[in-house]
This record gives C-alpha cells, structure tokens and sequence, in this order.
C-alpha cells in the first residue's frame, strides 16, 4: 500500500528521503563493504559517523563550546535518573510538573534526594503551563527539571524559568529540532530521539560542562554522565544505527530544510492550519490555552466518545493513523513532528471536515 | 565494492539474506504503510514482532517457561549493574574472573555489595578457565556470576558452575545462539546482542521467575528487571529496530540454518579448520590451552609484533577486516560468530598460509 500519514507521538515520522537513503545503503555503507549495522563501533567508519552526527548537532543547535554532547541508550526515562544522580549535589531539586512525563521524572528523583514540585498545572488537567515568574523556587535547589513539550497533553512552554544561580534542566524529547532554541539558557537538554530525530534506541544530551564530575562514585557506569561523555560515547558499543540515523536526519535538516529557523516556519504553519480549522468550528475541540498551545502535539476531542472512536477508525481505514488520543486525556492527538508532510496536516483538516458534516 | 569478510569482535556480521530482507521492507513494512522505525511500539503492527521475536528466541533456545525473557537498553555494560541491583539479596555474590568484562562485571557489582572472586585465570593473562568444581564458593553468596565466552582472550567454559542453591548468573554475550543451552542450569542469562544477534543497542536476559521482585524500591526504574519485564520490556519506548532485527536473525536461524544444534555444527567446523591451521604450523600461535579454546573468537600471533601489524595490513586489503587484537593480548583475532561464512574462514587460512610461506 501507499505510506500513510502517521500521526503516532513517538515513535513517529521519518522524512521519506532519509528512509530511501538508509535503505539504499544498508547492505554496503560507501565503499566500507560492510552495513553500518555490522561496522566496528571502533573502525574509522563509525568513528567518522559519530563525529560528524555530533558536529551536525552542534551546527544545527548552535551549540556553545562550553557545553558536552553525548550518545546514550534507555531513553528520556533513563535521563530522569541520570539527571538527579549526577547533579543533585545539595541533594534538592525543583520540578514543574505539567503533564505525565515530567510528573514521572520527579517522582524518579525523589529516589535520589528531593525532588520538591514547585508548580504543577494538575488542577486544570494539564491544560496550560504555570506561570514560570511567579514560582517561590528553592534558593538551595540543584537545578530546575522542566519538560519543555507536553506529548500527552499538547502544551508548550512560552517562556522556561531562568534564576541566577540555578540550572535549568529540560526535557525536550517532543520538541527537539522543531525550532531553534538557546542552549545557553539551559544547564542539560536531553531527549528521547524517537520523535523528532532517529528511530528508538537512543536519548542525547547536551550538558554544560561545569556540571560534569560531581557524580557519587556508586552510580551504576551506564547512567555517569562523565564517565560516558568522557569516553565519546563509546565506554561500551553505543546504538550505533540510530547514531547513523541521527546524522542522516540532520544532514536533511541542514541541506533539505535549511535549519531550524527554516523548520520552525514549517511547524508553525502546519500546526496554524489545525488550530485555525480547530477554532474555526465548534464539533471538535481543543482545551489548551492558546499561549501554551504545542506545534508539535495537537489534542481535540469530538462531542462525544463513541465519535472520537468512529473518527479514529474512519480516519485510519483513510490512510491518518495513531490518531488516538492518551488514554490520560482521551479524544484525538495528532503529533506533527518535523517529519509530518504539510499536506498531511492539510489532508487531515479536509477530513475532520467531511466527518464534522456528516456527523453534526 | 563487494563485502569484505568482517572479523570483529562485535558489532559484527549479520546474514547477508537478512540484510538484503531488513532492505526490501525498510521503508514500508508489509502492509503497514510505514518504516518499522517509525511505528508506535503501542501499535498491532509492532506488538505481533516482539511478541513473534519472543516466542522465536524461547522456540530457538527452549526457553523453560518459568524464565521471563525482557528487552533492555544499555548493552551487557548495564546488566553488570543491573544483575547485583536486582539479584544481590545477601549483600554477597561469587564473580569468576576469566577475562576483562567479567572483571568488569565484578567491579561493576562491587558498588552495590560484596562482590567477592573467587577465581581468577589472570595469572596466565587469562588463557585458560579455572577447574569450576575445585573452587570454594560462598554459601552465602546470592549468585554465581561468569562470562561464558571470553571476546578478548578467546576463551569459554567447558563446563559451568552449578551449586546447589546458588543460582548461576551467566554473561553470554559472545557465544549466545552460536550453540545449544541447557537454560534450566541457569538462574539469569544476559547478552548484548552485538555479536551474535542484531544492530548493537539491546540487551536480553533470561530470567528465572523466582529471582524478580527483590529489587529495592530504590533501584532506577531503567535498571529494574521485575518493573521492566511486567511491562513486556514496554514501560518506556523499546528499541524497537533492534527487537525487529533480532527477529529477522532468529527467523534465519530457524528456517535456514535449522536451529542451534546444527548452527554449533557448522561453527565447530568453522573454528576447526582454523585452529587445525594454527596447530599444524610454528608461524602463527594460539595461547589458549586447547580445553577451553571459544570457538567464536580465535586469537593468535606471528613471530613480532612488526609482522603482525604487517598481517592485518595485507589482509584489510585483501578484505579480511578488523582483524587486529585487543591490545590487553596483542597478535591478532578472528571473531568467527554466527554470520562470518565457512568460506571467509576457509580464504583466511589460505591468506595464512600465503603469509607465512612469504615471511617465515
């Protein structure tokens, strides 16, 4: 059949054109006579793939010298460990908690010390974002855990909490890539990369470097920062296929796209063309505030639930699938992540529109 | 240019015919529509492969159906920690020292309790496996941890320790599926399947049911065998390509090769061939006393290490690559897993011999 416009939060979308190019190598990469899947991770193959994913990432991000990148395995769940085990010196830390994800990784850390939510957006069912200037934060925190995109819930951030003294620590699993964002703001980003960069397998982090070595010495090897980035990534053999995949996504947001600044206009319009049809009628709905609205996940519930099931069944038998919403939150969410073509958001919107006729 | 014949220690060779198969179906996987790496782990799609590549490895091995079979992330480097954070209950465990992982292994474990060696072959650089019945093991001791095939030093277990009331913990990361296993004398099998298996980035260990559910409740959700494997190995994203892959492999594994007791056939004859060369001539040495010679990783000298260099030079141009030794033993070592073909073994005796006949 013909590829079908995947609406899933992740795994999700690839761009068409990186699978075709991963495809035709696969079984001889160059003229290495090997597949990447087969590659030493210590050869000069990998070795030259690895280094120029992280250079990609680097020019992509504009990411400042100051601050270390490194190649890890288990996921953003994963980071919600490593983060309060390598830098919760005072042994506090202040979470917002404004959907599942960044509820869990409080809940993560309270393992490992104190992990206090200064702010949680739970009354209004996640709905919107705390007001992130009018937060009492913890003078003696170690840092501040904020999880910039709401998958679940389709909220973003409009501005992220900046206090002197206190680093601010994001997961951007569900928005990385998807706009240019000032990394110097930040004292870690990570992300999961099955959304917005690789196929799963894989988190990134970019970790300003004076937070590096205050790990206790009975962290578990796999979740020490240092002694990972030390080593490039490579302490032991690193997903090596979705590091390769990585840097073919990134080449195509450099050469193809033209950089994030690029990419942003592109989410910005396809997520403007479902909020405007959204707003525009009154069958389906969305409840985020406007402000905190996602570009890259965007919720909507029809009248009732028996439509919401008809329309996802309707819409998957017409090639839009995954439209299901979390369980958490019910209704319908399409993620348009980078890869989700403008017409399929396009082709979408005429849908919902045929189905509101027919049902209203 | 044509495939060379890859003779690293991991990641390694994968079957031609599953390559060229991953290939055909990487950009629309059956009818789906989309990329294995783009589908929702949550998807009917995805769910029929793991569960297929799970019933597929239980098939293949003869998995007894009181061990539960989890798919992890971190590599065999994080089950290091994972085996003493979960199985540990006495605060004591008995590691056997054969080589450099399972001493890694044992440092990784002393972190978290008394992780005691009870033997050790280091003292003829790891050429040979201790007498596993001369050795006193600690009645106290939770479990007994080995790495049953030694990557570096070329070694494996003739036999394997079996205590009663001591539950046999066992790395196989370098001979898993290369051979029939009696899983019952186990309590945990584990493997990064790098080698033998799939694109690195996984983990899988087979666990004795009764060992899950002692965890500390301080224990990382991500290193949590019990929580994880309750999940179906889905508490967070799995690396779905590398579960997909796995499957692909054991598919092979059943329907070309015909299961494990005629894949140990062929890579006996494999080994054999290649140490029947080493043995039949003074140029070329293996240490390795002949008991417990791995017959996955061959290792060997020439007469200096100026030949050697010169060796693994002309055979990288004549397409036998990665044939370098670990630098902890030198010389040279051909990893001969599961994928590397009869005739790659056959043509790197006769480029041997060539050499010597040249050099000696």
């Amino acid at each position: 059949m013909a590829r079908v416009y995947n609406f899933s939060a992740g795994p999700s979308m690839l761009p068409e054109k990186v699978l075709k190019q991963a495809q035709a190598e696969l079984v001889e990469y160059g003229e290495s006579g090997q597949s990447v899947m087969e590659m030493s991770h210590r050869s000069s193959w990998f070795d030259a793939i690895i280094k120029e994913t992280e250079a990609s990432l680097r020019r992509v991000m504009q990411i400042p010298d100051n601050y270390k990148v490194g190649f890890f395995q288990g996921g953003a769940t994963q980071q919600f460990a490593m983060v309060p085990l390598n830098f919760m010196a005072t042994g506090k830390a202040d979470y917002l908690v404004t959907g599942n994800f960044s509820g869990l990784a409080a809940k993560e850390a309270a393992k490992f010390g104190e992990a206090k939510i200064v702010a949680s957006s739970e009354d209004r069912n996640f709905t919107y974002i705390p007001d992130v200037n009018a937060i009492g934060y913890d003078a003696d925190a170690s840092y501040i855990h904020i999880c910039q995109n709401n998958t679940i819930f389709g909220t973003q951030y409009a501005e992220v909490p900046q206090v002197e003294g206190i680093p601010l620590v994001a997961d951007m699993s569900s928005m990385i890539l998807s706009r240019p964002v000032d990394v110097s703001k930040y004292g870690c980003i990570y992300f999961g990369v099955q959304k917005n960069v690789a196929p799963a397998g894989m988190a990134i982090a970019i970790v300003r470097e004076d937070l590096l070595g205050h790990a206790a010495a009975s962290v578990p090897t796999m979740m020490n920062y240092t002694t990972l980035i030390k080593k490039d990534s490579m302490y032991n053999t690193p997903p090596c296929w979705c590091i390769y995949m990585t840097g073919l996504v990134l080449q195509y947001l450099e050469k193809d796209i033209g950089g994030l600044a690029n990419m942003q206009r592109i989410n910005e319009a396809k997520a403007g063309v479902l909020y405007d049809f959204l707003d525009g009628q009154e069958f389906f709905r969305n409840p985020v505030e406007h402000k905190y609205r996602s570009i890259m996940n965007v919720t909507f519930t029809s009248p009732s639930a028996e439509l919401d099931k008809k329309f996802c069944a309707e819409a998957a038998a017409a090639g839009f699938v995954n439209l299901k919403g979390h369980r958490l939150v019910g209704g319908m969410r399409a993620s348009i992540y980078n890869a989700m073509p403008a017409e399929g958001v396009d082709r979408l919107v005429q849908f919902m529109e045929d189905f509101r006729k027919k049902n209203a």
